[in-house]
């Protein structure tokens, strides 16, 4: 069965999204622990990020910090952090999150609660930030 | 002043070394979230990782893929996962840390205590890997 992030990327699940190519895709997580907290996915469906092939790798962390120069434009923060967990959706991703100090990046942390016109408004402004 | 991280690459302060090559270093964190913790910094001194020159942010991310690897041979763990926080050193640094749930990237966690001894045996595990 077809991870939630490909059918993401499909379309058959509605996101926010922030930007896409050929290969990779970006939206915000809808459980942010920061306005503007985006994740960044390979189209190809492995688990462990790790495991993808190296071009795949490589060119995954090429668009990662094109998406996180439209975060840091777009949303104010000292800057922007990464995490790569991947035990949560087995389709390798990462987190892009905007961050003032050390603890900013905690998954056990209360979550940003937003509407659909706060996501809208946020994911408009990274958009515009590239 | 050289940051603590470049004065452990120059060698001024002692580190458990994990790997090296002319542009690139890795050594284990001396507070680990988990055995097997691991730092992998450029050798060219930047505070954000999003800062350096395309070709050194390319080749960090193309390193710590070789450095992660050993790490999963030689730590049992699910996997491992990645953080770029950076408000700690302003030494642009990945961490790479063995995880087992998705809340083992926690920086809020008590750090496992080893003494000179079990960190020279992991170091010694992980360079074994490679």
């Amino acid at each position: 069965m077809a991870s939630i992030f490909s059918r993401i990327i499909a379309g058959e699940i509605p996101s926010y999204k922030i930007a896409e190519n050929d290969h990779f895709f970006s939206f915000l997580d809808i459980n942010p622990l920061h306005q503007g907290h985006t994740l960044v996915i390979p189209k190809l469906e492995v688990d462990n990020l790790f495991d993808l092939p190296e071009e795949t790798y490589m060119g995954l962390w090429k668009f990662a910090r094109e998406v996180q120069s439209a975060i840091h434009k777009a949303i104010p923060c000292n800057r922007v952090g990464v995490a790569v967990i991947g035990l949560e959706v087995p389709h390798a991703h990462i987190h892009l999150v905007p961050i003032n100090n050390i603890h900013d990046i905690d998954f056990k942390k209360p979550r940003v609660q937003l509407d659909k016109e706060g996501f809208e408004k946020i994911a408009a402004q990274i958009r515009a930030a590239f």
